[in-house]
């Protein structure tokens, strides 16, 4: 069979995903149109995927797609906007079959219908190198309510939703390592790797009650550097507070080492934020309402750097900080 | 000298680029937050490149930058939209070095300055394979004033805008070929193929001129095919009065068969627009004011398809109708 051409992926497979988006003129005109309520800002963002840095070439390719999504809808996520359409610039290799291009629309179609957003443009172009996928999200915000990095207050207490480390012992498990854990465990680290949960509900419930957030996408120590440089603050974390799953439990247990992928491994998408500890009661009640771990694990204070201590208030070294991918 | 990392690169090369829009947020954040004034829309589009498919991994640095922030431009200015800002998704193989990578971001600088745009995003990631590039471009549009493919209404006379051609021969000189051309007309040739110019000032006079617009990036027949289709009408190309360049007329009376490449080479980057009859004198002076040559080539018509005619009205065998880059 013949490689289908540009237009007919867009028309079969992509332009159906435009659906309920006027603006998005069918996927058929040169720009998308898109309209802001009175008082909104947009919010946008951009990232891309890039097979054999950001996953492993034989992923699922509808997994593929869903990370791509949710790693983009985390970043909107973090800023407490809700999205409001996504741009898909993808790079199909030559030859990689009209299979997997399908399982791949199939999987960004399920994820556009599970978080309610419509594909509202984009390019697709051929590659010789590995499948790479740019997908931009809008979202929309109240103007002037966007959570951004740099509000962090000293004296802000330092919170994480749900669980850390889950995404980067995942990545282990996909290499073959930690062995001894059961299969249960297993899967369960596997899918935190492959298919993050963007904690959009969360994101728009901390709108005027976090002073400061982010996504973890690059590991929990410098991604509150981030936090830390542009609010012109230190940060101290207390190692034994760090959320863990069963499972990342139950590998920490065998190999008490792996506390570095919880402190510097990436990808679990979680949201990192920072708020007055007057707020603590609204956090405990927040966290009933979604079902969310919401977990205090330090403090902003006064200095520059991230440090992370034990139960003793002694200094962690820290020797993963700067993920990286794969 | 070790590879700078993402960090270094994006404060080193990127960030200097995001200045005069607070709302990128020095690119320090997870988003870029933009406004826009009341009664407009958010016009939006992004285009990837990537080397060996868009353009030869050999071209100079500063202008592969500059062709993708035109292409994207290009759009914008096909719907008369005024540009906002641009994010940037760009995948460099490893090991390229920060030599080249410095070239390319002071190319992409002196782009963002001559059209007044700044960079409010992006992400800075690596790739096994070839230097890929995603440009997203925001643009606003006084709300329902954008130009569409859809607009073109039966009588229409057919518009481009320069010359035609142009960028089809300047890629045929780069691969060593119209060797009897003189050296200036192949250097003009491979800048219009390197170097297009986004029609952004004719785009904006174009509203409420025009019915139908969009950029010619796939070639003329292809891409007068999408107006058709979206208009639900057909078109006719008078071929004799197509607009060429000194160049292209001298490469045509050397041999006649490269018309293929003035009705299906792709990457001029000129407006391809359609008008009632009666905004003819508009187009004249329109031209004049702007010093760039505005060409009546056909009708649009009813029926389906795009049909090519000779001077005694007959038709004309169009081989080359989908553009295939490189």
């Amino acid at each position: 069979m013949a490689e289908p051409g540009e237009f007919e992926l867009i028309a079969r497979l992509f332009a159906p995903l435009a659906k309920g988006q006027p603006g998005a003129l069918g996927l058929t005109d040169d720009v998308a149109l898109i309209d802001l309520p009175p008082g909104r800002s947009l919010a946008i963002t951009t990232d891309a995927l890039v097979a054999g840095v950001h996953f492993r070439p034989e992923d699922p390719p509808d997994r593929i797609a869903q990370k791509a999504v949710r790693v983009n809808l985390s970043d909107l996520a973090a800023k407490g906007a809700r999205p409001i359409g996504l741009l898909q610039a993808v790079a199909f290799p030559i030859g990689i079959g009209f299979a997997w291009i399908e399982a791949y629309a199939k999987g960004l179609g399920q994820d556009l219908d599970r978080f309610n957003v419509p594909l509202i443009g984009g390019d697709t172009v051929v590659t010789p190198g590995p499948f790479t996928v740019t997908i931009t999200a809008l979202g929309e915000i109240e103007t002037g309510r966007a959570l951004l990095r740099s509000g962090a207050r000293k004296g802000d207490r330092i919170w994480v939703s749900g669980t850390l480390g889950d995404a980067a012992l995942g990545l282990m498990v996909l290499k073959g390592g930690l062995a001894q854990l059961d299969a249960e465990s297993k899967a369960h680290l596997v899918a935190r790797y492959q298919l993050p949960t963007p904690r959009l509900e969360l994101g728009r419930a901390l709108r005027g009650l976090a002073n400061a957030a982010m996504d973890i996408s690059d590991g929990l120590v410098g991604d509150l550097a981030h936090i830390g440089a542009t609010s012109r603050l230190g940060a101290v974390i207390e190692q034994d507070s760090l959320p863990l799953s069963p499972a990342s439990r139950a590998a920490l247990s065998a190999d008490r080492r792996l506390i570095d992928q919880v402190l510097g491994g990436g990808d679990d998408y979680e949201l990192l934020f920072t708020a007055d500890p007057d707020a603590d009661p609204a956090f405990k009640a927040l966290s009933g309402r979604l079902g969310l771990p919401l977990t205090a694990i330090g403090r902003m204070v006064e200095g520059e750097g991230v440090r992370v201590v034990d139960a003793a208030g002694d200094p962690v070294a820290v020797t993963m900080t700067g993920y990286r991918h794969l």
